[in-house]
């Protein structure tokens, strides 16, 4: 390849791959040690974070492919990619995703879980597009409309567009390199993740709505932005006939009164007090299926517990 | 899925997988054919057009994109899907390509060359990214400049673009098929199916320019969408001073008389001549690569002269 289109691919993965919290990489890592019950040596340790990247790298071709359909102007406190280069972009989500399979192929080929790791990225990258395309049917980019949104769709949504990959993919590749085969344990998994990663992203819209700016690191934008968030679900949900006619005139201008009103709506409604009581009953619940986990399983419950307690209780 | 998710992905497969003339999925079929020396039966027949119609999807999936990047209004007599949905197209890219590996995976999950078969179409899928690459620095859709074309940047343009997807990897997918296991013989059809490929694109080139749109089906445009073609890059390559500043003074106008100054130092060039000169000698050094192959191997000659007799003389 030219030496100018190598630049370009590096400049591609280098703005759009690191800069996040990186939550979902470190935790392929962390998951390892958790299975293997000691700290990681190094060469295993680079390979498990390899893997780990290939996660982040799914993250930022999704990031770069939202950012293009929301129309977003900054992402992680800089402009969006798409902003940047222009619809070139739609290739470099392509270039992000080819260098995952790249990788996976040169590090782990000789492996023999290599396939399924393969087939787990591939699947997960499914969900996700499935996820988004739900989304996007529920909240059309081109007319604001809220008559879709339910708490079921909402549900729907969360699962598939972030659960999958930022929960189970994560454990899944953990997994898969300590040598798990058994397919009940990745369903274990699975029924344990899915539900604490719709419980993260309800907190998440929560936050976006309710936490301090100062705290929460940016303004939350959900409401102006037309956004299918569990308090706008929980709200149509509840509400009154005069109050569902103030959240459809009101939700996804992107006028501070109108988004005034959606909120003082919330609160007559009391969603952060509802909220709490979801995520009470979640919490309780999901602790519930981890205590079920038999502590000689091949996935122990601290594998859950670990990726519980960096949620519960997060301000930001 | 919700009702209306399942019918978007419907629409979205059948506006953009179907409709082209299937030259790439057929000849996946072909092959096997011409491989096994004998028709195939009804499941056989199925089976090997499933993986055709997966070549045809990766097909598809690039044309959505490509028209994204370069603002086209039409693909095979309809609007394009992006003017149709907007920029949930970028989402359906994901869709279609999800669904490759869904039906690979459905079908050939309990094949011995399951893996190698996905490798391929990853691999493809990469090499394919990165040809689109290359084309966008050459002739980035934002400024006018030919400063950067050159005939080996579209040699590499070529291949990666077009002839790995659309003539190597049928004929990888209908080896695999056939069992065929020898790292050589794949080898083998890279470094004839390669060069097949550059041919048929440059062959492309030369008829969007001088073939009769009654014959074409369609009136060209490369000239007026700043296309990296052969042409421009042989008459760079050849053209005097003067007309060179001829070239970068109307190259990629969408004005007709642009385009006709253009057109003129074409043939001042004698660029039809030259391209009937490098098609004979494409021929023949692809003619005599092919002649070159045993005809007791696993992939015989009349694999090759299958996709060249296609190829060789035709006039759209």
């Amino acid at each position: 390849m030219p030496e100018d289109v190598v630049k370009w691919f590096q400049a591609n993965l280098q703005y759009n791959v690191p800069g996040g919290k990186l939550n979902r990489g470190l935790s392929v890592v962390d998951t390892v040690e958790i299975i293997l019950r000691r700290p990681l040596e190094e060469e295993e340790y680079k390979r498990a974070a390899i893997l780990g990247w290939c996660v982040e790298m799914m993250q930022g071709l999704f990031l770069v492919a939202d950012d293009m359909m929301d129309h977003s102007l900054t992402r992680r406190g800089q402009p969006c990619w798409y902003q940047v280069v222009g619809m070139v972009a739609v290739n470099d989500t392509g270039c992000i995703e080819a260098a995952i399979y790249f990788l996976l192929r040169k590090y782990f080929r000789s492996e023999p879980w290599y396939i399924d790791v393969v087939e787990h990225f591939l699947e997960t990258t499914f969900k996700t597009c499935m996820g988004q395309m739900v989304d996007l049917m529920t909240a059309p980019e081109d007319r604001l409309d809220i008559s879709q949104f339910s708490l079921e769709r909402h549900r729907i949504t969360v699962i598939y567009k972030t659960s999958w990959y930022s929960f189970y993919l994560p454990v899944a590749c953990a997994a898969r390199f300590c040598g798990i085969v058994d397919p009940s344990t990745y369903s274990l998994a699975q029924s344990i993740l899915l539900p604490l990663g719709e419980y993260f992203q309800v907190q998440d819209d929560f936050l976006d709505a309710y936490a301090h700016p100062d705290v929460l690191g940016k303004i939350g934008t959900d409401i102006r932005d037309n956004k299918n968030t569990w308090l706008i679900n929980k709200a149509l949900e509840i509400c009154s006939p005069d109050q569902r006619a103030l959240l459809e005139a009101n939700y996804g201008r992107k006028d501070p009164e109108a988004e005034a009103r959606v909120k003082a709506v919330y609160d007559s409604l009391d969603l952060p007090e509802r909220y709490r009581e979801y995520e009470r009953r979640a919490h309780a619940h999901i602790v519930g299926l981890v205590n079920g986990i038999p502590n000689t399983g091949e996935l122990r419950p601290e594998v859950f517990m670990a990726f519980l307690r960096k949620i519960f209780g997060r301000t930001m």
